[in-house]
């Protein structure tokens, strides 16, 4: 991308609030530095050139005249206020740098979003994009477990060589990045204001301790802008575009991660939420999810890679108890063991009566079970073998 | 069902093991008294009488006689041992009945498990059959939180009218059972072994409290049977098809519980699982059988009685925080009121920058908000109103 589409980007990351699809669409028609030249002439003219949009827009509608119109009007009201050099040097201040489509450290996924893709992103750190990222998101309000899950996930998928993306508030975003932090990988801290402000404040060490260690903090409006709420929304769906899968750690009823969650699912990346107390109104969300089919269950950063994972390479060892001796007897053997006295010998004609095998069974199958050590042959009858109590049930 | 059919199929449940589909399928091809006759005359005569059973049970294959003379073998070394009339006297010591399919209290799921379905019930208590039942289980070796959910749910679930069906073991069990009787509903015991044994001994004033409030305890096994480890397992098929759902509260990742949990789905019944905190190995299998799809997330009362309940009758009402007046509104109004600032005023004109709107769609957005009493209009501009303080997030 050239530095003129580079800027004109920038420019527009100021112009447009987070999501404007018009402004989007507009961008991706005509490229970042025509459509402002074209937004600043209809500015300055004080209505729209329609002919010159139809060159690289196409044919344009009603109804597509109608929302540039609106967009205008809106852009309108901004363009002044959009300092791209006060901007530049904001960044600067906090070693921020604009980074765009194109560019090596552009997490992919985002394009994902089509024309609600963000236009740059204002990056602090070591590089934004991963091959191998999964989102961590859930409550500010979490408990002291849904605390721990997140910090010992976000470890563990940090070891596992896996980007952590999370959206720096209180509570399991915190504990996402402190994880990854804490297992020497790398975390992405995606932020719905400036990159020069610590929202909130009391993370404000965590984010400068992600910038120093590689990891990194972005946010697709300039320096100096306001987290608001529907920038907070906004923010989420760049969370969900930049992992591979997003995962829900806790998170009440209703909730912000819910959101991001939705955004991964419509995005068609897998969604998981980690379980937690029924009797635990931090755990509503996640149960949501889970119930409506949005999320599947993971339970620990195996379960995270498989479901972030390619199929095959990242599938989970298929978890088991051990097997004991006695679980690879076939039904019959186990029947006639079980059929044994818990102390004291019984005779095989005795056993077959009890297992409801035919004499024959359990003479075959008392020898079997003598070879594999489980059972002795003593003059009074079969006893089980030192070690190989039976436990009922 | 005939009285001397009643009798027979009395003796079949002490003859055959639980679960001997060969049994099963002889029974339901000849009627119970017609094949222990069938049988004793193989018996006698040392060989079976093909010629004889072919009436019945159709032409009969090599398949087929080497099974029966299989089973012939087994029930050879039993039938000896076999005392209809020592069973009627034990079990009228506990005032137990023969329950037989065609009786009104015999649980029609039953008949599901087809060839494997039990013979009889040995019934203590009042009716063993529900319309609206329910299973409850999960592991002997439950957390507190487990066997809170256990009785709690099983409150509620009485509550609503719901039997609650489990197997009398410790932990989960015995707390689906306690909390049916605080509900003051009906609850079924479907015990491994005979129905005059308490086991596991602990439990044994459960079972009478059960037996005495209306509630049953029930056995395919004969008065005087052992609970032996195939037979609990073989239990295990009869809760599930006794209910018309299985939810499985706590269970390890290798469980009983999780036998049940599989025989309810492979009867096409629902299965629902509770989850839990991640970190408890209490909850690996329920977990395990969410994540495998058997089972779906329920997390109180209501979500088990939409698991078991008829689609549209049983439905939960969707559950949902109360909407706040924010909620209410659309979402330029809602950023218009994003923009205002936390203490002090802002001129329309500000807000419509801040908001990335146009100054007439901020004006008309203040105006709605004025007449739903969330900002006031002052001298030096527009403030939130008392009560409707920002909260960025």
């Amino acid at each position: 991308m050239t530095e003129d589409e580079r800027d004109a980007r920038a420019v527009w990351s100021a112009l447009a609030e987070p999501g404007d699809e018009v402004a989007g669409a507009l961008v991706q028609a005509c490229g970042a530095a025509r459509a402002l030249s074209w937004v600043d002439a209809a500015i300055a003219a004080g209505a729209p050139d329609w002919a010159a949009l139809e060159g690289p827009a196409g044919a344009t509608g009603d109804r597509t005249r109608r929302r540039v119109s609106a967009g205008l009007a809106r852009w309108a009201v901004r363009r002044a206020r959009v300092e791209p050099a006060r901007d530049r040097e904001a960044a600067a201040r906090v070693a921020a740098r604009v980074v765009v489509p194109g560019d090596a450290e552009w997490p992919a996924g985002l394009d994902d979003l089509g024309v609600a893709a963000p236009f740059a992103l204002w990056v602090r750190g070591g590089p934004a994009a991963s091959q191998r990222a999964v989102a961590l998101v859930g409550a500010r309000a979490c408990s002291a477990y849904g605390e721990r899950v997140a910090v010992d996930l976000a470890v563990d998928l940090a070891r596992r060589g896996w980007q952590v993306v999370s959206g720096g508030a209180y509570g399991i975003d915190a504990g996402a990045h402190r994880g990854a932090l804490l297992g020497e990988g790398r975390t992405l801290v995606v932020l719905a204001g400036g990159v020069d402000r610590a929202y909130p404040v009391g993370n404000a060490r965590l984010l400068e301790e992600v910038v120093h260690t590689g990891g990194a903090v972005a946010s697709e409006v300039p320096p100096g802008a306001v987290p608001t709420r529907s920038r907070f929304l906004q923010r989420n769906r760049l969370i969900a575009a930049s992992a591979r899968a997003t995962v829900v750690v806790e998170a009440a009823w209703r909730s912000g991660a819910a959101s991001t969650a939705h955004h991964a699912a419509r995005l068609l990346r897998p969604v998981g939420a980690v379980p937690g107390p029924v009797t635990s109104a931090a755990s509503a969300g996640c149960h949501r999810l889970l119930r409506d089919g949005v999320a599947v269950c993971v339970t620990d950063a195996a379960e995270v890679v498989e479901l972030a994972g390619e199929a095959g390479t990242d599938a989970v060892a298929e978890a088991s108890a051990p097997d004991g001796p006695r679980d690879r007897l076939p039904p019959v053997a186990r029947r006639v063991l079980d059929a044994l006295p818990r102390r004291g010998a019984r005779g095989a004609d005795e056993v077959a009566v009890r297992a409801g095998t035919t004499p024959g069974e359990a003479r075959d199958m008392l020898g079997l079970l003598e070879l594999d050590g489980l059972v002795r042959r003593e003059a009074a009858g079969w006893v089980v073998a030192d070690g190989h109590e039976q436990r009922p049930g």
